[in-house]
């Protein structure tokens, strides 16, 4: 099996590469190649039987993706994307990175003809919902965003859903909930402190928090990230009909029981290195995002959530513990 | 006031400018030219005091639809599309045209700067919606096409809202049903029969009906729907918010419902012109159509349909006594 994943340098990219390497075959065979595809060449050894070939490109150069998908890859993960905030300060590199991406890589396996029809993997997200929300939204709420990014990725699941019901391609989008605990260092990201008011107190530091404790929102670990984008790639796609994209489930939860979960797992001090410091801006920005989710068709198809908030930041913990370990530096 | 009509020659775009030539002022200013655009040249002489300029070309050419938009047309229809039917058999040329067309609309139009913001009415279709429905079909229910023609409209439909939520457009979707009663000859498109089993019997010819008389469909007039895209470029689009694509107001008929409207209209004899010849492969077709709306929202904008379907016969009976009358042959 040759599988092709563009955003391999990012984090969900490069969990998904430890996984693949972990599990060997993927679909009852072996995995012989694969491709890491990234605006960074991403740096990745090679482990024994399986080669990673990682490659620095531009995804919106047409002639960069026929030259990957001319290697008829079996399984292509596509999470490469300029995120939320760049895509709304720069109208046109958003289009030409998130629409234009997606539609050079269909239209390169379209061209491959008859005879090459890979499965799609297609990472969507949340952000093609905006408000006013039904609550919980279902999988029957129309796609009205109320930002670029969110368009570019609604656009992406239409065509994918029409180059499939065409037999161009065999797609799956998933939308993904907010990753936390992202490891690393807090980003310009609005969801930024979603992480970081359960990242820094275990790692000894301060927290801020800018919005109120009754906040509620719709998060999944990275594990269970890497877990859809598995799932995805393995599951009867008959079953989805025309209808190929699927908001992924995930935990609705709220400040408050993020940070009871902190206390539960980590104690009194470290729930206490959270200072609460109210953001205006944050908070609008924070407000007009989905809250809660219907996601039984996904349950339905075999996706699965975290069980709950604490297994979240145990499973960071763990990741934490095995990096120290790993480069004790 | 310069207007600018894509897809000036079809049906919808000779009533339009019909209807402007004889308003002769919008929004409050005098006419003082309309660019009629399409592949072929209308063939439209200039009223007094209006300047009718018909052009010839091909919207997927980015250069042609640069120069249309560098006179700075105050109001765009854009009505052009190849139908549902080619677009599904040519794959390449429904995007081109459906969709290209529109982005390098929205482009030309972006590159104009800020001083430029048109009012742009784009015509959409009840085709963005794909089976399972939810009955009626509400403004809130996902778009889910089943063709590639209502890929593209709903693509069209999320661009049209990104750019004017970003101020590059004064943008208005509008989503029109079935156009009844179609003046001139059936075409090869499934829903034709609609037209024609009120046009044959009333022009003294047999028309045959392919499904049976309980199938419901979602209509409308030609006037009304060129009463649509006048309010669409009058309104104020400030009540949209963000959601710039509504589904017209329409009629939701039965086939008996239509036949005895006939009856009332113009008697047993005319509406003993039909004969059944059930056809199982438009029976299928038409079964994945939607055939019921909730067009509140749009009815709250102040679009309105047809009152009845009596009166949409007796509308079509009034043209063709004016045709006849302007050309006596």
């Amino acid at each position: 099996m040759r599988i092709l994943i563009l955003g391999a340098a990012g984090m969900v990219g490069r969990r998904l590469i430890d996984r693949l390497v972990a599990e060997r075959r993927i679909a009852g065979q072996d995995i012989d190649v694969i491709e890491a595809f990234d605006v960074v060449e991403a740096d990745i050894a090679s482990p024994e039987g399986i080669t990673i070939e990682a490659k620095a490109g531009d995804i919106s150069d047409r002639s960069e993706i026929e030259a990957l998908v001319a290697k008829r890859p079996d399984i292509i993960f596509h999470l490469a994307a300029i995120v939320s905030g760049e895509a709304e300060a720069d109208f046109e590199k958003g289009y030409r990175i998130n629409l234009d991406g997606m539609s050079h890589l269909l239209e390169a396996i379209r061209h491959e003809g008859d005879v090459y029809r890979p499965r799609l993997v297609f990472t969507s997200s949340i952000a093609v919902f905006g408000a006013p929300f039904e609550e919980p939204i279902g999988d029957t709420f129309l796609s009205a965003p109320l930002t670029s990014y969110g368009t570019q990725k609604a656009i992406c699941e239409l065509l994918l859903n029409d180059y499939s019901r065409k037999g161009y391609v065999d797609g799956v989008g998933i939308r993904l909930p907010t990753i936390v605990v992202r490891p690393g260092k807090p980003n310009k990201a609005a969801s930024s402190f979603f992480s970081g008011i359960i990242r820094e107190p275990l790692a000894g530091q301060e927290a801020i928090l800018p919005v109120a404790d009754d906040v509620r929102h719709w998060v999944a670990s990275p594990a269970a990230a890497v877990g859809f984008l598995m799932h995805a790639a393995l599951m009867d796609t008959e079953r989805l009909g025309a209808r190929r994209c699927l908001t992924m489930p995930g935990l609705s939860v709220t400040i408050a029981e993020m940070i009871e979960a902190l206390r539960v797992v980590a104690g009194d001090e470290v729930a206490g290195r959270i200072r609460r410091e109210p953001d205006a801006v944050i908070e609008k920005i924070v407000a007009g995002w989905p809250r809660n989710f219907d996601a039984s068709r996904a349950e339905e198809m075999g996706f699965s959530a975290d069980a709950d908030f604490a297994d979240i930041i145990r499973a960071h913990m763990a990741d934490e513990a095995a990096k120290t370990q790993g480069s004790p530096r």
